[in-house]
């Protein structure tokens, strides 16, 4: 007989020696200790054009450079992809919202550092997407730029659209953002650096025992 | 003025650009570099009982052994999460299965080993999963038992059931499993050592460059 288990006697055995055995060396403290980080989810929040994606990447680049495990979540990857069978109606947003909260909690329980990068206008969305993980992982960043600077930047064209009502609940013109109450961080992303605000989140990932201090 | 890039000046440079700020450092070209290795999506599929998800954990934590990016997608994480919405009709095992090949390609482009656990018993979904990726990205894995030891094991009881009516259209007693005609491995999970056969997968990983040589 051999000494390592096989698949009879793994089920033989019932479905929780079978799950321990599975499980036991390779969890999220075990990815963590590997690693030398934790995983958590960075949930950035705003208008379009608010720097979003923009920030979340340049997290993303500055994390990798420190050889973090880390990934982004966005409208690139994930609406034209896993949520490409939704629209824009008020159910299709919440059930895209909610996808996005499940995988960005399975690549958390994979020890990854998953920065989400969309409007996410509705709290009580945003707030079911925080409430599938523990405390202290998920990590809500308000990219609280004017509506004025976001309108002005307009980078995809989507705010002319709006106002010439060719796009009908459109956040911020026809729909509401409604502004976390009590968001991890929030930064000015209509006025400050670039630059600055990846510091920020770094120093807010540090703090919190997420990533090592430099 | 700063020497790197602002908000403003990214947005007014114009989407492409843009993206490739973004995207520039942080490719899954990158990620292979830095990590030393490939990823890939192995997919297993086979009835219930054949050793999918003992076999995909089991070679999930040798690789982790070997200090390699992976993760495990099973009924586990996936059912009562992303999925839960899903029941069992022919348009909801569909739909369940093309979640997983979008989720499977977002962990593939994040540079992890993704290892996907389901009985996935259509060839036309397997396919459609395969077709999201490049050629070389998808290794398919038929977890090949033979009926009768897989109803034997039974570790959840289901093929109990099944037998009596409680549950209607169980792949392999009362809904087809269509075999893979060509995957890139084909392991008899009903008779071989689990060891042997995680020695299998992992042997097919270095002859495809995906992991290095021992």
């Amino acid at each position: 007989m051999s000494a390592s288990p096989t698949y009879g006697e793994l089920t033989n055995q019932g479905a929780s020696t079978n799950i321990a055995w599975h499980q036991a060396s390779v969890d999220r403290a075990a990815r963590a200790e590997q690693r030398g980080h934790r995983s958590a989810i960075l949930w950035f929040t705003g208008l379009s054009g608010s720097g979003k994606s923009t920030l979340a990447n340049a997290v993303n680049a500055a994390l990798f450079q420190r050889g973090l495990a880390t990934y982004v979540l966005d409208g690139d990857n994930v609406r034209h992809g896993l949520c490409k069978d939704l629209g824009f109606s008020d159910a299709d947003r919440e059930e895209n919202i909610r996808r996005i909260g499940e995988v960005a909690k399975l690549f958390l329980d994979s020890g990854v550092i998953v920065l989400t990068a969309f409007v996410s206008p509705f709290r009580a969305d945003r707030d079911k997407a925080r409430a599938l993980v523990d405390d202290g992982d998920f990590i809500e960043i308000h990219c609280a730029a004017d509506l004025e600077v976001c309108e002005s930047r307009d980078p995809k064209g989507l705010y002319a659209k709006a106002r010439a009502g060719q796009i009908k609940e459109f956040t911020g013109i026809s729909s509401p953002y409604e502004a976390p109450q009590a968001a991890e961080l929030k930064i000015d992303t209509g006025s400050q650096e670039l630059a600055e605000s990846v510091d920020l989140v770094i120093k807010a990932l540090q703090e919190r025992g997420v990533i090592p201090a430099a």
